[in-house]
């Protein structure tokens, strides 16, 4: 599958954002539309917070757009719980068609091809897509409850409290989706969840190198280049197998991972990860750098590790993916 | 979102089916692309296996075709395991841009929808579709350890082991998908685990009652009517709210989990159920039956009960989705 250029022009004409207090104190934190102090968004479980955070994600996204549910014709979600249940749950309010998704990580930009390729096929007008990851619910289920107070390698990351929601459209105002690339699912072996940026940044460096080599574009040709949650440490990775592709993105690349949380302060090791953190980074600072005329065009990677605690446990290595999505002014 | 009707006809080009020997054992056993004597497929865990049936079934569709993984332009896979590892690992081999599902027990039918709508769109020419489940791994993460023995309530259902996968194409031989009607979130108070066809009826029979009230069509204007795997008790419970609906469906309507097994013979209470269930009755059964004549049309609907354990113990009820093809000869 070569790089996809839409037909027409999809647009993102709404978004959202809804996170916990760590990543409200992060130096995005002014711009995120709703945060809690307490990271339980009035809910009794962690899981059920997720679920909320989603459901306020989306309608955030909606009333920003001026419409109810029934403007839209679909709607791509997904997360990191087992079952996807944050956003089944989460979602379960609105009476909109539901496609559920699994990228992991890359389920932010997973929904956002999606969308962009139902809307440009002239089926569907307006699609959301929203995800969600909640630290507590990850750390619970990937690692250990974080009242264990295990210690954490330096090369891990902060699974971040948030939710993400966009909504495209044929037609109105907003940023445009131009081209799509989807990605391969990569192995290089890598076998330490706790490292995930090393195991995601091989398939983000397939996809990203495919896509100029394709296009015959540089990385000079497009404003950013802005990968989901690699993380300090992925991003290290990203920019020596770049080069050793032939590309040097050291002047415009940077990772979602690497802006939400104020790395000095908070003890976030390689930087923030999970579904949230690229949705959010994305709906709140990269689409207003858009919509506001300070960023021209950007290629937004998802990166997705796609193992489980099993197959870790069983000892295999971690397949990731990396979709990519350009989205200009 | 109304019944979406395709713009071009979208051909199922290819179709395989591996099944574990409890499938092989049933009624359809002999119409199997492949199947493991010890449900192992060779490999040292059942995650290995369930993998390894993901990738033998994509591999028969492939060989049917005469074309290897460079003739696919994209694949949507999806399975029950937690983070959908058995699509991930199980299709790592292959060099296809690849789009995690989780749709549960819906994912086959999802699958068959997004993919269809892609290659309606234009950019897509070739997408796969592939989903599995297996019974030893879904007893180990959902319930219990087979080795422990717990009593089965009559109500319960028998996960298949089975991977299925579909080709689908702009062009070539084969039965066409006509239209699809993609399912809402629908929860109706469902809260036992172990009554999976009551919680997804309710969704089954929104989806089928607006597919003909949408299209002014009656359940006798096609050849079958085909749930994923509501079993004998939610086939019951269809039939009922279809009923109250307005429709009659019980002369050309049945379930893919009555189907599979020798109820007589094989202890499995309710029928079969899990994403192999559809995929492998679909893609052995029913397209053998339009692509040799003997069906006209059908529409097939992938029925998705989307909790996960920790919702079960958590005292959240059941939510489920439906999605609707119309498949004609």
């Amino acid at each position: 599958m070569s790089v996809i250029t839409l037909k027409k022009p999809v647009r993102i004409i709404s978004s959202a954002s809804v996170v916990g207090r760590h990543e409200h104190a992060g130096p995005l934190g002014g711009l995120f539309d709703f945060w809690d102090a307490d990271d339980a968004f009035g809910m009794d479980t962690w899981e059920h917070a997720e679920a909320e955070m989603q459901r306020m994600a989306l309608t955030f996204a909606l009333n920003k757009y001026g419409a109810d549910d029934r403007a839209i014709d679909a709607v791509f979600a997904g997360d990191l719980m087992n079952q996807c249940t944050s956003s089944s749950y989460g979602l379960l309010p609105f009476d909109i068609p539901y496609f559920g998704l699994y990228g992991a990580c890359s389920t932010a930009v997973e929904g956002i091809l999606l969308a962009s390729l139902l809307i440009d096929g002239g089926h569907f007008s307006r699609i959301a897509s929203v995800v969600s990851s909640h630290n507590c619910t990850a750390e619970r289920q990937y690692r250990t409850p974080i009242e264990y107070g295990s210690l954490r390698a330096q090369t891990s990351q902060w699974t971040v409290t948030g939710a993400g929601a966009v909504i495209l459209a044929d037609g109105g105002d907003g940023a445009k989706v131009e081209k799509l690339l989807p990605g391969r699912t990569f192995d290089l072996g890598i076998n330490d969840p706790a490292d995930m940026g090393a195991a995601m940044a091989p398939a983000a460096a397939d996809t990203l190198s495919r896509y100029f080599r394709e296009t015959g574009t540089l990385p000079r040709d497009v404003g950013k280049i802005v990968t989901g949650d690699l993380g300090f440490r992925g991003y290290e990775m990203m920019v020596e197998l770049m080069h050793r592709e032939g590309y040097d993105v050291t002047n415009n690349y940077t990772d979602c991972g690497m802006l939400i949380y104020n790395r000095e302060k908070a003890d976030v090791h390689s930087g923030g990860s999970g579904c949230g953190c690229s949705a959010v980074v994305f709906a709140s600072h990269f689409l207003r750098e858009l919509n506001e005329g300070r960023l021209d065009s950007m290629l937004l990677i998802g990166t997705g590790a796609l193992m489980s605690p099993l197959t870790v446990a069983q000892g295999d290595s971690i397949p990731a993916v990396a979709h990519l999505a350009k989205v200009v002014r």
